[in-house]
Protein backbone atom coordinates (compact mmCIF):
# COMPACT_ATOMS: atom_id res chain seq x y z
CA UNK A 1 0.00 0.00 0.00
CA UNK A 2 1.38 3.21 -1.17
CA UNK A 3 0.63 6.54 1.12
CA UNK A 4 0.12 9.72 -1.46
CA UNK A 5 0.08 13.24 0.50
CA UNK A 6 -0.48 15.37 -2.52
CA UNK A 7 -3.46 15.42 -5.17
CA UNK A 8 -0.40 15.99 -8.16
CA UNK A 9 1.11 12.90 -7.03
CA UNK A 10 -1.95 11.08 -6.65
CA UNK A 11 -3.17 12.39 -10.68
CA UNK A 12 -0.37 10.78 -11.82
CA UNK A 13 -0.65 7.83 -10.63
CA UNK A 14 -4.38 7.87 -11.95
CA UNK A 15 -3.19 8.80 -15.42
CA UNK A 16 -0.87 6.20 -15.52
CA UNK A 17 -3.37 3.14 -14.15
CA UNK A 18 -6.55 4.74 -16.79
CA UNK A 19 -4.01 4.50 -19.31
CA UNK A 20 -3.50 0.91 -18.61
CA UNK A 21 -7.71 0.30 -18.35
CA UNK A 22 -7.74 -0.54 -14.62
CA UNK A 23 -10.93 0.03 -12.90
CA UNK A 24 -10.85 2.30 -9.67
CA UNK A 25 -12.76 1.40 -6.93
CA UNK A 26 -12.66 4.56 -3.80
CA UNK A 27 -13.74 4.68 -0.52
CA UNK A 28 -13.44 8.21 0.60
CA UNK A 29 -13.05 8.08 4.77
CA UNK A 30 -12.60 10.27 7.73
CA UNK A 31 -10.19 7.82 9.47
CA UNK A 32 -10.73 6.12 12.62
CA UNK A 33 -11.32 3.27 10.83
CA UNK A 34 -14.22 0.62 12.07
CA UNK A 35 -15.74 -2.20 10.48
CA UNK A 36 -18.26 -0.66 8.65
CA UNK A 37 -15.44 1.41 6.71
CA UNK A 38 -13.63 -2.23 6.55
CA UNK A 39 -16.54 -3.79 4.75
CA UNK A 40 -16.77 -0.80 2.08
CA UNK A 41 -12.55 -1.85 1.35
CA UNK A 42 -13.53 -5.20 1.16
CA UNK A 43 -16.89 -4.41 -1.64
CA UNK A 44 -14.42 -2.18 -3.54
CA UNK A 45 -11.70 -4.30 -3.44
CA UNK A 46 -13.79 -7.67 -5.02
CA UNK A 47 -15.20 -5.30 -7.86
CA UNK A 48 -12.53 -3.12 -8.92
CA UNK A 49 -8.95 -3.54 -10.24
CA UNK A 50 -7.23 -0.96 -8.09
CA UNK A 51 -8.71 0.43 -4.20
CA UNK A 52 -7.86 3.56 -3.54
CA UNK A 53 -9.09 4.72 0.31
CA UNK A 54 -8.98 8.56 1.41
CA UNK A 55 -7.62 9.63 4.89
CA UNK A 56 -9.39 13.44 5.25
CA UNK A 57 -10.84 14.86 8.04
CA UNK A 58 -13.01 17.49 6.49
CA UNK A 59 -13.01 20.75 8.27
CA UNK A 60 -15.35 22.72 6.09
CA UNK A 61 -17.94 19.68 7.23
CA UNK A 62 -17.81 20.83 10.55
CA UNK A 63 -20.17 23.75 12.47
CA UNK A 64 -18.49 26.15 14.62
CA UNK A 65 -19.02 24.24 18.30
CA UNK A 66 -19.14 20.44 17.12
CA UNK A 67 -16.60 18.07 17.58
CA UNK A 68 -13.53 18.64 14.71
CA UNK A 69 -10.68 19.12 17.22
CA UNK A 70 -11.49 16.03 19.13
CA UNK A 71 -12.33 14.04 16.23
CA UNK A 72 -10.48 10.53 16.50
CA UNK A 73 -7.22 10.55 14.42
CA UNK A 74 -4.52 7.59 14.65
CA UNK A 75 -3.14 7.79 11.35
CA UNK A 76 -0.94 4.31 12.50
CA UNK A 77 -3.70 2.47 13.68
CA UNK A 78 -5.61 2.84 10.90
CA UNK A 79 -3.30 2.15 8.62
CA UNK A 80 -2.11 -1.35 10.36
CA UNK A 81 -5.96 -1.94 10.42
CA UNK A 82 -6.29 -2.11 6.23
CA UNK A 83 -2.64 -3.06 5.46
CA UNK A 84 -4.03 -7.06 4.89
CA UNK A 85 -7.12 -5.42 2.76
CA UNK A 86 -4.65 -4.73 -0.39
CA UNK A 87 -5.65 -1.37 -0.61
CA UNK A 88 -3.35 -0.19 -3.16
CA UNK A 89 -3.63 3.41 -2.64
CA UNK A 90 -3.89 5.71 0.14
CA UNK A 91 -4.50 9.25 -0.19
CA UNK A 92 -4.08 11.20 2.90
CA UNK A 93 -3.69 14.80 2.00
CA UNK A 94 -3.22 17.94 4.11
CA UNK A 95 -5.93 20.25 4.73
CA UNK A 96 -3.64 23.13 3.79
CA UNK A 97 -3.20 21.66 0.27
CA UNK A 98 -6.71 20.75 -0.10
CA UNK A 99 -8.05 24.12 0.97
CA UNK A 100 -5.24 27.00 0.06
CA UNK A 101 -5.43 30.37 1.05
CA UNK A 102 -8.16 32.22 -1.22
CA UNK A 103 -10.31 28.75 -1.55
CA UNK A 104 -14.16 30.16 -2.44
CA UNK A 105 -15.79 27.01 -4.27
CA UNK A 106 -18.35 25.48 -2.61
CA UNK A 107 -20.77 22.44 -3.91
CA UNK A 108 -24.36 22.56 -2.66
CA UNK A 109 -26.83 20.26 -3.35
CA UNK A 110 -30.12 22.25 -2.22
CA UNK A 111 -33.46 21.35 -0.34
CA UNK A 112 -31.94 17.67 0.70
CA UNK A 113 -29.06 19.33 2.33
CA UNK A 114 -31.57 21.11 4.33
CA UNK A 115 -33.71 18.22 6.24
CA UNK A 116 -32.99 16.35 8.89
CA UNK A 117 -29.50 16.47 9.81
CA UNK A 118 -29.59 19.50 7.65
CA UNK A 119 -31.75 21.58 10.21
CA UNK A 120 -29.17 20.57 13.08
CA UNK A 121 -25.25 20.83 11.41
CA UNK A 122 -26.53 23.96 8.95
CA UNK A 123 -23.49 24.04 6.32
CA UNK A 124 -22.72 19.95 6.68
CA UNK A 125 -23.97 18.74 3.48
CA UNK A 126 -22.21 21.58 1.85
CA UNK A 127 -19.06 20.61 3.15
CA UNK A 128 -19.39 17.07 2.15
CA UNK A 129 -20.77 17.40 -1.42
CA UNK A 130 -17.84 20.19 -1.74
CA UNK A 131 -15.10 17.85 -0.65
CA UNK A 132 -16.54 14.41 -2.17
CA UNK A 133 -16.24 17.21 -5.52
CA UNK A 134 -12.76 17.48 -5.09
CA UNK A 135 -11.58 13.94 -4.19
CA UNK A 136 -13.70 12.64 -7.52
CA UNK A 137 -12.15 14.85 -9.73
CA UNK A 138 -8.73 14.07 -8.11
CA UNK A 139 -9.28 10.64 -8.24
CA UNK A 140 -11.67 9.67 -11.02
CA UNK A 141 -12.96 6.41 -9.70
CA UNK A 142 -15.20 4.36 -11.67
CA UNK A 143 -17.17 3.67 -7.97
CA UNK A 144 -17.17 5.40 -4.87
CA UNK A 145 -18.45 3.35 -1.93
CA UNK A 146 -20.41 4.76 1.32
CA UNK A 147 -22.37 3.24 4.00
CA UNK A 148 -25.74 3.25 4.75
CA UNK A 149 -25.53 4.44 8.04
CA UNK A 150 -24.92 8.58 6.72
CA UNK A 151 -28.01 7.50 4.10
CA UNK A 152 -28.37 10.92 3.37
CA UNK A 153 -25.42 11.89 2.90
CA UNK A 154 -25.66 8.89 0.19
CA UNK A 155 -28.60 10.29 -1.23
CA UNK A 156 -27.10 13.75 -1.84
CA UNK A 157 -24.21 12.66 -3.46
CA UNK A 158 -26.04 10.54 -5.80
CA UNK A 159 -28.18 13.72 -6.54
CA UNK A 160 -24.51 15.76 -6.65
CA UNK A 161 -23.01 13.19 -9.32
CA UNK A 162 -26.32 12.87 -11.38
CA UNK A 163 -26.51 16.85 -11.53
CA UNK A 164 -23.19 17.54 -12.14
CA UNK A 165 -22.64 14.60 -14.80
CA UNK A 166 -19.72 13.00 -13.04
CA UNK A 167 -19.30 9.34 -14.56
CA UNK A 168 -19.35 7.61 -11.23
CA UNK A 169 -21.16 4.80 -9.75
CA UNK A 170 -22.49 5.04 -6.35
CA UNK A 171 -22.60 2.20 -3.88
CA UNK A 172 -24.16 1.64 -0.60
CA UNK A 173 -23.26 -0.54 1.51
CA UNK A 174 -25.74 -2.32 4.35
CA UNK A 175 -24.50 -0.44 7.92
CA UNK A 176 -22.42 -2.51 9.90
CA UNK A 177 -23.24 -3.27 13.55
CA UNK A 178 -22.20 -4.01 16.99
CA UNK A 179 -24.02 -7.22 18.20
CA UNK A 180 -26.25 -5.38 20.71
CA UNK A 181 -27.20 -3.03 17.19
CA UNK A 182 -25.26 -0.23 17.66
CA UNK A 183 -24.14 1.02 14.02
CA UNK A 184 -20.74 1.17 14.15
CA UNK A 185 -19.23 4.98 14.10
CA UNK A 186 -16.11 6.68 15.05
CA UNK A 187 -17.90 8.59 18.07
CA UNK A 188 -19.11 6.07 19.78
CA UNK A 189 -15.47 5.79 21.26
CA UNK A 190 -16.83 9.00 22.77
CA UNK A 191 -19.41 7.75 24.58
CA UNK A 192 -18.76 6.38 28.19
CA UNK A 193 -19.46 2.54 29.47
CA UNK A 194 -23.07 4.11 30.46
CA UNK A 195 -23.71 6.11 27.95
CA UNK A 196 -22.38 3.16 25.08
CA UNK A 197 -25.25 0.89 27.19
CA UNK A 198 -27.65 3.56 26.88
CA UNK A 199 -27.09 3.65 22.78
CA UNK A 200 -28.56 0.59 22.11
CA UNK A 201 -32.38 2.36 22.41
CA UNK A 202 -31.73 3.78 19.37
CA UNK A 203 -31.48 0.23 17.31
CA UNK A 204 -34.55 -0.93 19.43
CA UNK A 205 -36.32 1.94 18.48
CA UNK A 206 -35.50 1.02 14.74
CA UNK A 207 -36.48 -2.35 14.95
CA UNK A 208 -39.66 -1.86 16.78
CA UNK A 209 -40.41 1.06 13.93
CA UNK A 210 -39.83 -2.06 11.57
CA UNK A 211 -42.08 -4.19 13.21
CA UNK A 212 -45.03 -1.64 13.44
CA UNK A 213 -45.03 -0.89 9.77
CA UNK A 214 -44.55 -4.19 8.41
CA UNK A 215 -47.93 -4.81 10.49
CA UNK A 216 -49.35 -1.56 8.52
CA UNK A 217 -49.25 0.82 11.21
CA UNK A 218 -49.81 4.92 10.20
CA UNK A 219 -46.75 5.91 10.48
CA UNK A 220 -47.26 8.62 11.77
CA UNK A 221 -48.35 6.70 14.84
CA UNK A 222 -45.04 4.48 14.31
CA UNK A 223 -43.13 7.83 14.63
CA UNK A 224 -45.31 8.60 18.01
CA UNK A 225 -43.76 5.56 19.60
CA UNK A 226 -40.21 5.63 18.23
CA UNK A 227 -40.08 8.98 20.54
CA UNK A 228 -41.85 7.04 23.30
CA UNK A 229 -39.10 4.12 23.04
CA UNK A 230 -36.20 7.29 23.06
CA UNK A 231 -37.84 8.86 25.66
CA UNK A 232 -37.86 6.46 28.06
CA UNK A 233 -33.88 5.86 27.92
CA UNK A 234 -32.59 8.89 30.66
CA UNK A 235 -29.58 9.05 29.35
CA UNK A 236 -30.57 10.39 26.07
CA UNK A 237 -30.19 14.30 26.33
CA UNK A 238 -31.48 15.75 22.80
CA UNK A 239 -33.76 13.99 20.30
CA UNK A 240 -32.96 15.98 17.08
CA UNK A 241 -35.58 14.04 15.10
CA UNK A 242 -36.83 10.60 15.03
CA UNK A 243 -39.27 8.88 12.78
CA UNK A 244 -40.47 7.31 9.59
CA UNK A 245 -39.67 9.41 6.78
CA UNK A 246 -40.02 8.89 3.10
CA UNK A 247 -36.58 7.54 1.66
CA UNK A 248 -36.36 9.71 -1.53
CA UNK A 249 -37.85 13.37 -0.34
CA UNK A 250 -36.36 12.75 3.79
CA UNK A 251 -39.96 13.85 4.20
CA UNK A 252 -42.27 13.38 7.34
CA UNK A 253 -43.86 10.15 5.81
CA UNK A 254 -48.11 11.05 6.27
CA UNK A 255 -49.43 7.88 5.01
CA UNK A 256 -49.05 4.61 4.43
CA UNK A 257 -46.66 3.83 1.63
CA UNK A 258 -44.38 0.79 -0.17
CA UNK A 259 -40.90 2.00 1.22
CA UNK A 260 -40.12 3.85 4.14
CA UNK A 261 -36.57 5.38 5.87
CA UNK A 262 -36.81 5.36 9.89
CA UNK A 263 -34.17 7.57 11.28
CA UNK A 264 -32.91 8.75 14.15
CA UNK A 265 -30.56 11.51 15.26
CA UNK A 266 -29.86 12.03 19.20
CA UNK A 267 -27.49 13.13 21.62
CA UNK A 268 -26.57 11.19 24.82
CA UNK A 269 -24.27 13.12 26.37
CA UNK A 270 -22.45 15.12 24.06
CA UNK A 271 -22.07 12.86 21.61
CA UNK A 272 -24.37 12.59 18.91
CA UNK A 273 -25.66 9.73 17.20
CA UNK A 274 -27.34 8.81 14.11
CA UNK A 275 -29.01 5.69 12.63
CA UNK A 276 -31.61 4.29 9.97
CA UNK A 277 -33.15 1.88 8.50
CA UNK A 278 -34.92 1.14 5.03
CA UNK A 279 -38.13 -0.70 5.32
CA UNK A 280 -39.94 -2.50 2.55
CA UNK A 281 -43.65 -2.92 3.50
CA UNK A 282 -45.75 -5.37 0.87
CA UNK B 1 -18.49 17.77 -37.60
CA UNK B 2 -20.47 15.44 -35.55
CA UNK B 3 -23.48 16.89 -33.72
CA UNK B 4 -24.36 15.14 -30.24
CA UNK B 5 -26.88 16.00 -28.44
CA UNK B 6 -26.51 13.72 -25.09
CA UNK B 7 -24.40 13.59 -22.25
CA UNK B 8 -24.35 10.04 -22.33
CA UNK B 9 -23.54 10.25 -26.27
CA UNK B 10 -20.71 12.51 -25.52
CA UNK B 11 -19.34 10.74 -22.81
CA UNK B 12 -19.48 7.63 -25.12
CA UNK B 13 -16.92 9.31 -27.51
CA UNK B 14 -14.85 10.69 -25.06
CA UNK B 15 -14.02 7.66 -23.57
CA UNK B 16 -12.82 6.10 -27.06
CA UNK B 17 -10.78 9.30 -27.44
CA UNK B 18 -8.94 9.36 -24.23
CA UNK B 19 -8.34 5.76 -24.76
CA UNK B 20 -6.42 6.70 -27.93
CA UNK B 21 -4.83 9.61 -26.15
CA UNK B 22 -6.35 12.22 -28.14
CA UNK B 23 -5.73 15.79 -26.28
CA UNK B 24 -9.29 17.91 -26.23
CA UNK B 25 -9.82 21.01 -26.87
CA UNK B 26 -13.21 22.52 -25.43
CA UNK B 27 -14.77 25.86 -26.49
CA UNK B 28 -18.39 26.29 -24.27
CA UNK B 29 -20.50 28.81 -26.03
CA UNK B 30 -24.34 29.95 -26.05
CA UNK B 31 -24.10 29.81 -30.03
CA UNK B 32 -24.76 33.07 -31.81
CA UNK B 33 -21.08 32.79 -32.83
CA UNK B 34 -18.86 35.80 -33.53
CA UNK B 35 -15.67 36.21 -34.09
CA UNK B 36 -14.61 36.33 -30.59
CA UNK B 37 -15.59 32.51 -30.28
CA UNK B 38 -14.12 31.97 -34.04
CA UNK B 39 -11.05 32.81 -32.51
CA UNK B 40 -11.29 30.48 -29.41
CA UNK B 41 -11.95 28.06 -31.62
CA UNK B 42 -9.17 28.33 -33.85
CA UNK B 43 -6.79 28.53 -30.82
CA UNK B 44 -8.18 25.33 -29.60
CA UNK B 45 -7.81 23.58 -33.15
CA UNK B 46 -4.21 24.66 -32.94
CA UNK B 47 -3.14 23.60 -29.08
CA UNK B 48 -4.94 19.80 -29.64
CA UNK B 49 -5.51 17.01 -31.07
CA UNK B 50 -9.83 17.40 -30.92
CA UNK B 51 -11.81 20.51 -30.67
CA UNK B 52 -15.34 20.44 -28.67
CA UNK B 53 -17.18 23.18 -29.25
CA UNK B 54 -20.72 23.02 -27.39
CA UNK B 55 -23.50 25.34 -27.65
CA UNK B 56 -25.92 25.48 -24.91
CA UNK B 57 -27.85 28.62 -23.74
CA UNK B 58 -27.54 28.03 -19.97
CA UNK B 59 -30.95 29.15 -18.42
CA UNK B 60 -30.07 28.96 -14.68
CA UNK B 61 -27.21 31.69 -15.79
CA UNK B 62 -29.91 34.18 -16.43
CA UNK B 63 -32.16 36.23 -13.78
CA UNK B 64 -35.76 37.23 -14.20
CA UNK B 65 -36.25 39.55 -16.65
CA UNK B 66 -33.31 39.52 -17.81
CA UNK B 67 -33.33 38.56 -21.67
CA UNK B 68 -32.83 34.56 -21.53
CA UNK B 69 -35.95 34.28 -24.14
CA UNK B 70 -34.62 36.60 -26.63
CA UNK B 71 -31.10 35.15 -26.33
CA UNK B 72 -30.01 35.25 -30.34
CA UNK B 73 -30.22 31.46 -31.49
CA UNK B 74 -29.78 30.11 -34.74
CA UNK B 75 -28.13 26.57 -34.96
CA UNK B 76 -28.17 26.54 -38.57
CA UNK B 77 -25.65 29.90 -39.13
CA UNK B 78 -23.80 28.76 -35.90
CA UNK B 79 -22.98 25.34 -37.50
CA UNK B 80 -22.59 26.95 -40.93
CA UNK B 81 -20.07 29.49 -39.50
CA UNK B 82 -17.72 26.75 -37.94
CA UNK B 83 -18.01 24.18 -40.56
CA UNK B 84 -14.68 25.15 -42.19
CA UNK B 85 -13.11 25.18 -38.88
CA UNK B 86 -12.43 21.61 -38.23
CA UNK B 87 -14.42 21.23 -34.92
CA UNK B 88 -14.66 17.18 -34.54
CA UNK B 89 -17.76 17.37 -32.28
CA UNK B 90 -20.62 20.12 -31.70
CA UNK B 91 -22.34 19.24 -28.40
CA UNK B 92 -26.02 20.72 -28.37
CA UNK B 93 -27.84 19.60 -25.30
CA UNK B 94 -31.34 19.98 -24.03
CA UNK B 95 -32.04 21.92 -21.42
CA UNK B 96 -34.49 18.98 -19.95
CA UNK B 97 -31.31 16.98 -20.32
CA UNK B 98 -28.73 18.64 -18.39
CA UNK B 99 -31.60 19.69 -15.80
CA UNK B 100 -33.88 17.35 -15.52
CA UNK B 101 -36.69 17.88 -13.00
CA UNK B 102 -35.32 17.39 -9.26
CA UNK B 103 -32.33 19.01 -10.65
CA UNK B 104 -30.65 20.41 -7.43
CA UNK B 105 -27.15 20.67 -7.01
CA UNK B 106 -25.21 24.18 -7.67
CA UNK B 107 -21.63 25.34 -7.78
CA UNK B 108 -20.65 28.70 -6.40
CA UNK B 109 -17.10 30.32 -5.97
CA UNK B 110 -18.05 32.81 -3.66
CA UNK B 111 -16.63 36.41 -3.19
CA UNK B 112 -15.60 37.04 -6.86
CA UNK B 113 -19.06 36.18 -7.85
CA UNK B 114 -20.87 38.98 -5.42
CA UNK B 115 -18.80 41.78 -7.02
CA UNK B 116 -19.02 43.83 -10.65
CA UNK B 117 -21.34 42.13 -12.73
CA UNK B 118 -22.26 39.40 -9.92
CA UNK B 119 -23.76 42.46 -8.31
CA UNK B 120 -26.49 42.94 -10.62
CA UNK B 121 -26.73 39.71 -11.95
CA UNK B 122 -27.21 37.80 -8.48
CA UNK B 123 -27.04 33.76 -9.17
CA UNK B 124 -25.44 34.63 -12.86
CA UNK B 125 -22.23 33.28 -11.91
CA UNK B 126 -23.17 30.48 -9.73
CA UNK B 127 -25.31 29.29 -13.15
CA UNK B 128 -22.00 30.06 -15.21
CA UNK B 129 -19.90 27.92 -12.29
CA UNK B 130 -22.92 25.14 -11.99
CA UNK B 131 -22.42 24.61 -16.05
CA UNK B 132 -18.92 24.84 -16.76
CA UNK B 133 -18.84 22.33 -14.08
CA UNK B 134 -21.45 20.07 -15.87
CA UNK B 135 -19.75 20.68 -19.09
CA UNK B 136 -15.94 19.94 -17.80
CA UNK B 137 -17.35 16.72 -16.13
CA UNK B 138 -18.51 15.76 -19.68
CA UNK B 139 -16.23 16.45 -21.95
CA UNK B 140 -13.09 16.07 -19.44
CA UNK B 141 -11.08 18.59 -21.86
CA UNK B 142 -7.27 18.87 -21.49
CA UNK B 143 -7.90 22.40 -22.48
CA UNK B 144 -10.46 24.88 -21.93
CA UNK B 145 -11.19 28.29 -23.98
CA UNK B 146 -12.55 31.41 -22.86
CA UNK B 147 -12.89 35.26 -24.15
CA UNK B 148 -11.20 37.61 -22.30
CA UNK B 149 -14.59 39.88 -22.72
CA UNK B 150 -15.97 38.36 -19.92
CA UNK B 151 -13.04 39.09 -17.50
CA UNK B 152 -15.02 38.05 -14.47
CA UNK B 153 -15.91 34.95 -15.56
CA UNK B 154 -12.25 33.91 -16.60
CA UNK B 155 -11.33 34.54 -13.15
CA UNK B 156 -14.64 32.54 -11.69
CA UNK B 157 -13.54 29.43 -13.59
CA UNK B 158 -10.07 29.68 -12.80
CA UNK B 159 -10.97 29.75 -9.48
CA UNK B 160 -13.35 26.88 -9.78
CA UNK B 161 -11.09 24.46 -11.47
CA UNK B 162 -8.23 25.06 -8.52
CA UNK B 163 -10.78 24.49 -6.05
CA UNK B 164 -12.16 21.69 -7.43
CA UNK B 165 -9.15 19.87 -8.21
CA UNK B 166 -10.30 19.89 -12.08
CA UNK B 167 -7.47 19.05 -14.18
CA UNK B 168 -7.98 20.87 -17.08
CA UNK B 169 -6.00 24.07 -18.37
CA UNK B 170 -7.97 27.52 -18.75
CA UNK B 171 -7.09 29.43 -21.48
CA UNK B 172 -8.03 33.52 -21.75
CA UNK B 173 -8.04 34.64 -25.20
CA UNK B 174 -7.62 38.32 -26.05
CA UNK B 175 -10.97 40.36 -26.90
CA UNK B 176 -11.89 40.33 -30.58
CA UNK B 177 -12.99 43.87 -31.54
CA UNK B 178 -15.16 45.77 -34.17
CA UNK B 179 -13.22 48.31 -36.35
CA UNK B 180 -14.36 51.30 -34.19
CA UNK B 181 -13.42 49.16 -30.95
CA UNK B 182 -16.82 47.59 -29.77
CA UNK B 183 -15.75 44.28 -28.57
CA UNK B 184 -17.54 41.36 -30.20
CA UNK B 185 -20.86 40.36 -28.18
CA UNK B 186 -23.76 38.38 -29.88
CA UNK B 187 -25.79 41.06 -27.75
CA UNK B 188 -24.41 43.57 -30.06
CA UNK B 189 -27.46 42.93 -32.68
CA UNK B 190 -29.75 44.09 -29.88
CA UNK B 191 -28.44 46.98 -30.82
CA UNK B 192 -30.18 49.68 -33.30
CA UNK B 193 -28.14 51.72 -35.51
CA UNK B 194 -27.64 54.66 -33.32
CA UNK B 195 -27.23 52.87 -30.35
CA UNK B 196 -24.36 50.93 -31.69
CA UNK B 197 -22.78 54.26 -33.26
CA UNK B 198 -22.81 55.38 -29.28
CA UNK B 199 -21.62 51.95 -27.99
CA UNK B 200 -18.25 53.06 -29.33
CA UNK B 201 -17.69 55.05 -26.21
CA UNK B 202 -17.06 51.98 -24.31
CA UNK B 203 -13.70 51.54 -25.68
CA UNK B 204 -13.00 55.09 -25.99
CA UNK B 205 -13.50 55.29 -22.27
CA UNK B 206 -11.14 52.04 -21.88
CA UNK B 207 -8.18 53.53 -23.92
CA UNK B 208 -8.57 56.82 -22.35
CA UNK B 209 -8.04 55.10 -18.92
CA UNK B 210 -5.33 52.84 -20.26
CA UNK B 211 -3.26 55.97 -21.53
CA UNK B 212 -4.17 58.02 -18.46
CA UNK B 213 -3.06 55.34 -16.16
CA UNK B 214 -0.19 54.65 -18.08
CA UNK B 215 1.01 58.45 -17.59
CA UNK B 216 1.02 57.52 -13.74
CA UNK B 217 -2.21 59.15 -12.91
CA UNK B 218 -4.36 58.23 -9.61
CA UNK B 219 -6.63 55.08 -10.70
CA UNK B 220 -9.27 57.06 -8.78
CA UNK B 221 -8.60 59.97 -10.84
CA UNK B 222 -9.11 57.63 -13.74
CA UNK B 223 -12.49 56.08 -12.93
CA UNK B 224 -13.59 59.91 -12.35
CA UNK B 225 -12.57 60.39 -15.86
CA UNK B 226 -14.08 57.56 -17.58
CA UNK B 227 -17.07 58.07 -15.62
CA UNK B 228 -17.30 61.43 -17.28
CA UNK B 229 -16.92 60.11 -20.84
CA UNK B 230 -19.14 57.66 -20.78
CA UNK B 231 -21.76 60.06 -18.75
CA UNK B 232 -21.27 62.65 -22.23
CA UNK B 233 -23.01 59.57 -24.36
CA UNK B 234 -26.64 60.71 -24.01
CA UNK B 235 -27.96 57.08 -24.52
CA UNK B 236 -26.14 55.05 -21.83
CA UNK B 237 -29.01 54.55 -20.05
CA UNK B 238 -27.26 53.27 -17.16
CA UNK B 239 -23.44 52.70 -15.72
CA UNK B 240 -23.31 49.89 -13.67
CA UNK B 241 -19.91 49.93 -13.18
CA UNK B 242 -17.11 51.57 -14.43
CA UNK B 243 -13.55 52.07 -13.15
CA UNK B 244 -10.15 50.91 -12.38
CA UNK B 245 -9.81 47.68 -10.54
CA UNK B 246 -7.70 45.04 -9.23
CA UNK B 247 -7.20 41.96 -11.68
CA UNK B 248 -7.25 39.85 -8.92
CA UNK B 249 -9.98 40.73 -6.59
CA UNK B 250 -11.98 42.77 -8.65
CA UNK B 251 -11.94 45.43 -5.85
CA UNK B 252 -11.66 49.02 -7.02
CA UNK B 253 -8.08 50.11 -7.02
CA UNK B 254 -7.57 52.96 -4.45
CA UNK B 255 -3.54 53.33 -4.45
CA UNK B 256 -0.99 53.11 -7.63
CA UNK B 257 0.36 49.79 -8.80
CA UNK B 258 1.56 47.53 -11.41
CA UNK B 259 -1.18 45.84 -13.05
CA UNK B 260 -5.07 47.27 -13.13
CA UNK B 261 -8.22 46.23 -14.80
CA UNK B 262 -10.41 48.92 -16.36
CA UNK B 263 -13.81 47.58 -16.40
CA UNK B 264 -17.10 49.06 -17.79
CA UNK B 265 -20.95 47.42 -17.54
CA UNK B 266 -23.51 50.11 -18.78
CA UNK B 267 -27.30 49.70 -20.71
CA UNK B 268 -27.59 51.05 -23.88
CA UNK B 269 -31.24 51.15 -24.36
CA UNK B 270 -31.95 47.99 -23.10
CA UNK B 271 -29.10 46.36 -23.99
CA UNK B 272 -26.73 45.74 -21.73
CA UNK B 273 -22.80 45.43 -22.72
CA UNK B 274 -19.30 44.78 -20.87
CA UNK B 275 -15.85 45.22 -21.82
CA UNK B 276 -12.44 45.19 -20.19
CA UNK B 277 -8.95 46.03 -20.48
CA UNK B 278 -5.98 44.46 -17.71
CA UNK B 279 -3.54 47.53 -17.98
CA UNK B 280 0.34 46.86 -17.08
CA UNK B 281 2.42 49.68 -15.86
CA UNK B 282 5.89 49.90 -15.83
Amino acid sequence: MEIIRTPRMMREIIKDLKAKSKSIGFVPTMGALHEGHLSLIRRAKDDNDITIVSIFVNPIQFGKGEDFDRYPRDFDTDCEKIKNFGVDYLFYPDAKILYPEGYSTFVNVENLSNKLCGKFRPGHFRGVATIVCKLFNIISPNRAYFGQKDYQQTLIIKRMVEDLNFDIEIIVCPTVREVDGLAMSSRNSYLSEKEREAATVIYKALKEGERLLKAHEDPREVTNKINEILKEERLVKEIQYAGVFDPLTLDEAKEKKNNYLIAIALKIGDTRLIDNILVEVN
